[in-house]
């Protein structure tokens, strides 16, 4: 992968916002909301498919997965700018978290031990 | 926001999960689903709140908002790793397309436009 | 709402399913991959609206909601088929966890008592 | 399983929330979030079985899955109540537009027919 920033893209989505007067529908509540409906788009394109099969999407496929990630990725820079969270702390934290919650000893091989139920 | 690789995290998380024999659990079409769920836990935290108010979180959900936001980032980079997918040059074409799809003077202030329906 | 039965749907459906040869796609982990993703086009009707517009839809979206809803209920009716489990009962078993849960008296208008946060 | 009433669990349910005064936080739009982070709880109940593993879920998972589908189902049957849907005649619209858009002797086995992608 290129480097990239995401403090740029952050301004550059801000900024993509306000020359279209949309910084108005852009709550958390509805950014979570769109972030939820590109998530989905996400799955559908998997949801027919053996997890096998989703390991070689054909291009066509890829493609859309491309753009769903994105997209994905574009609310959640949205919303961390607009609630002016620092996502690479929060990711940080979370890695710290994970690696005392599931230590690599205790769960090796068993999805059991980091699901919820 | 600080800077921060998407590559670094791509291979720690890769580290993270070799570690723990956890590459069997994580076809593309298992990390859209974790992926979702996470997504769903952010949209619980403003699942009964105005717009109004999901501006302005109180401290302790703003703290369970950096910690969905950071787990959606971290499903989101693994699968991107996992299908060997550029995330930046796929949220630049996306914005690119954005850009043309809504040109900044015909969708101006106008949700409906960028609405899919 | 005119009556109808679960179990004629449920039925209906298998059939429709079987006419198709499409009981080889229906394991219960796509059906509700499937689901999430029709509950998802449901959510995206609403997700630029405020919550006040959301109770008067114009009529175009007022039926694409009936139709999204429609899909979520097949696939869930569908899921339930597939793991013969017995939908009224598992609601009927929800209430009245719900009633205890959340008695009136100590909840009333208080969506915080409700929230999972 | 079991014969129920559409209707009387769609007053049984406004009853539930009256009593609670929670009308005013069951906005359709809302209630379409509470929808789907049912539909995503559903989900983490699959996500790392395979789909062979998801036909047979142990009784733990099997009554947690049915606390979700029910879950689901109670949030459907509200938003249907909120905005006066005819949940029955919406269900038969579909099953008569899938019909159509799926002949049985053109999409036999297939499943990418009915795929969006």
């Amino acid at each position: 992968m290129q480097e990239f920033s995401l403090d740029k893209l952050a301004h550059e989505l801000r900024a993509f916002a306000e020359e279209r007067d949309w910084e108005q529908f852009h709550a958390p509540k509805n950014l979570a909301m769109a972030l939820i409906v590109e998530a989905a788009e996400l799955v559908e394109q998997f949801q027919w498919l053996t997890p096998e099969q989703s390991e070689q999407p054909d291009p066509e496929r890829r493609r859309r997965i491309e753009a769903e990630l994105a997209d994905i990725l574009i609310y959640l820079v949205r919303l961390a700018d607009r609630l002016e969270i620092d996502l690479p702390a929060a990711v940080a934290t979370k890695i710290e978290h994970n690696r005392s919650k599931y230590p690599a000893e205790r769960v090796r091989g068993n999805a059991a031990k980091y699901d919820e139920y």
